[in-house]
């Protein structure tokens, strides 16, 4: 592109870094911005720059946190003998939005995925080891995508965790709530009949 | 959405005011933001304060700027007595980049647009009413959207010049180049029928 200005092209360059963000999309944007007042254009480039200079992970599960122990790990509301593992911090906020949820979390960071290089030293795996050996925790409850990654990380961890006396769970897989059945994938109904559950009246919602 | 960190939560809300990014897109950008290196998001953050509190405007062609004169309104390359009228940067850029024209521009701004309340006095008009009558024009080229605002636009701007020693232009209408006929819109078909040139053994790619 034919930028009219160099400061115009660093800002779209820089935009353009982002992940989905093409160089059209990235100079929209900076249009946009442009159009602002100075004020807000400043808030805007400060947030970002405080974000990364002062976010911290927790030191107990790594989750992003404004402090050395978050809010979650910190609260005496929360159920210290259950831990969620998840990969990030997304799936903490997607957890905590159903409100369905009264444990703590500990955060991987990543799943193993030798395609991408990632293995078990990449992620939080000792310390959650060392988080159930303190003989607090009743029971750790995986909580990971349904892919391959998912899936090996759940085979590695159980391995280093089978030796606790422990409860290990993973959260449940079958159709969807709302789910119409002709559109749901056939290993996912295939399985939801093998491991079909006793109907007692109610279904759980 | 319930984000475990404030610092998190008012990144998130900074990028996700930016027009077509939602919540969930906003999120995805700050964790990306979150895994670079510092001295990048620092960059990051620099290059659009910077952008905004240094930018200027061509006081001659109201272009974005780095100076106060643009380079394209600097250049002796470039013939002064063809303006190109448009919109916005945008187009300069688009007209740019096709290396097809070697005038000067004059930026709008805008469009007349009664519907959000935007009038010839939100545009630069009377500046490029100023340049026509300093004598050094000789034509004035509309290359505005083809849209109810652009033919307004050119329609206003046609009454304030048409009494200058001037030539009035607007860039060709038709169908695109590598247009299928079949796919292309009724008005535009009907219309380069109406307005057919004649053919002169090659077209003018």
């Amino acid at each position: 592109m034919n930028f009219s200005s160099k400061l115009l092209e660093n800002a779209v360059t820089e935009f353009s870094r982002l992940p989905g963000v093409g160089q059209k999309t990235a100079l929209r944007l900076v249009l946009h911005l442009l159009n602002q007042d100075k004020a807000d254009v400043e808030r805007f480039g400060a947030a970002i720059t405080k974000l990364r200079n002062e976010i911290q992970h927790c030191s107990v599960c790594h989750n992003i946190s404004d402090s050395q122990v978050c809010e979650i790990c910190a609260s005496h509301k929360r159920d210290k003998g259950l831990i969620c593992v998840v990969e990030d911090t997304r799936d903490v906020m997607a957890i905590e939005n159903t409100s369905q949820y009264n444990g703590v979390y500990h955060v991987l960071g990543g799943l193993i995925s030798p395609m991408d290089g990632i293995g078990p030293a990449d992620l939080s795996v000792d310390s959650l080891v060392e988080r159930v050996k303190t003989g607090e925790v009743r029971e750790v409850l995986f909580a990971l995508s349904a892919t391959m990654e998912g899936d090996t990380t759940i085979f590695y961890l159980h391995k280093r965790l089978k030796d606790q006396p422990i409860t290990i769970t993973t959260i449940a897989r079958g159709i969807s709530f709302g789910g119409e059945l002709e559109y749901v994938d056939e290993i996912t109904l295939g399985r939801s009949i093998a491991t079909r559950v006793p109907y007692e009246g109610t279904l759980s919602r």
